[in-house]
């Protein structure tokens, strides 16, 4: 990953870390429960936006390699974490 | 897509038009409520592996022509694709 | 349920079970993957809008009676089964 | 919320925090991209749970007391609010 997209990264990462930490302050101030369950629920959402930047990254740099190489295998260990990824997130 | 492959997907679109039959019987019949959203999610569930399976036979096929094609705008445009699939999938 | 709200939940399944058929079409005839992954997704949203105006309907019905009413068992199975729906709609 | 529960979701929340931050490090130290994708994927698993718990008490305090009430309009709105968290939940 270049070091632009590694810095963009992290500083969501630190974004939801302080997101949780709010979190938490709202358990222990008995803020209401909707209130609560909406905060975490933009916490899973800002998540699924650090898997998308870090699949589109891994697209364009793994798994090009990987289908252009002349590893048969590899490929399709490659192929087949990604079929994996995307069951896990649509997994009802 | 293969005949097999197409004869196995076409099976289970079928089955989960006869769940869906179900489904409206059930409203029909005035089933209690949770019963139809456990059968509307199994429903879910039955989708997510026709999704899967046809992504899978797409990375197989479409992707890794694409990828070791010489057209640098369609294997983008294949790549971003694919990150769209699993961003909707994901959303929350 | 009432008839007015029955019609139409019967009038969406319906419509799902066309937009299936169309899904099936679109397998025989070879149609590009991603469209058909796309359609599928499509589906699965209106699943949930029938889930949702199933669920709102027993809010409305059964979980107010069994709340209200004596049955301090029945109150218990009642809001455990919600807590269930709610698990199995946001798992991943 | 009783002080045993609010114990456990805080430990729960403080777990979660602590998994945020092994993510920043694999981010920092170029760990392969489909395993920190497994770990966010998880994250948002024990954000469920987290979202989960917090609703059930929900259902055993507020939702009970709104729905015994007299207050038609606030029963309407814990109501709705359920509903609409649902919905968010099960958003594709």
């Amino acid at each position: 990953m270049d070091t632009k997209k590694k810095t963009d990264l992290l500083l969501r990462l630190k974004s939801i870390a302080g997101h949780i930490k709010g979190v938490e302050k709202m358990v222990t101030d008995d803020a209401y429960c909707i209130d609560i369950i909406s905060q975490v629920q933009a916490i899973q959402a800002a998540l699924n936006k650090v898997n998308g930047q870090i699949l589109d990254d891994h697209l364009h740099s793994c798994v090009i390699t990987a289908i252009r190489g002349d590893d048969a295998t590899e490929r399709e260990r490659m192929l087949g974490e990604l079929a994996s990824v995307f069951e896990k997130s649509a997994k009802l």
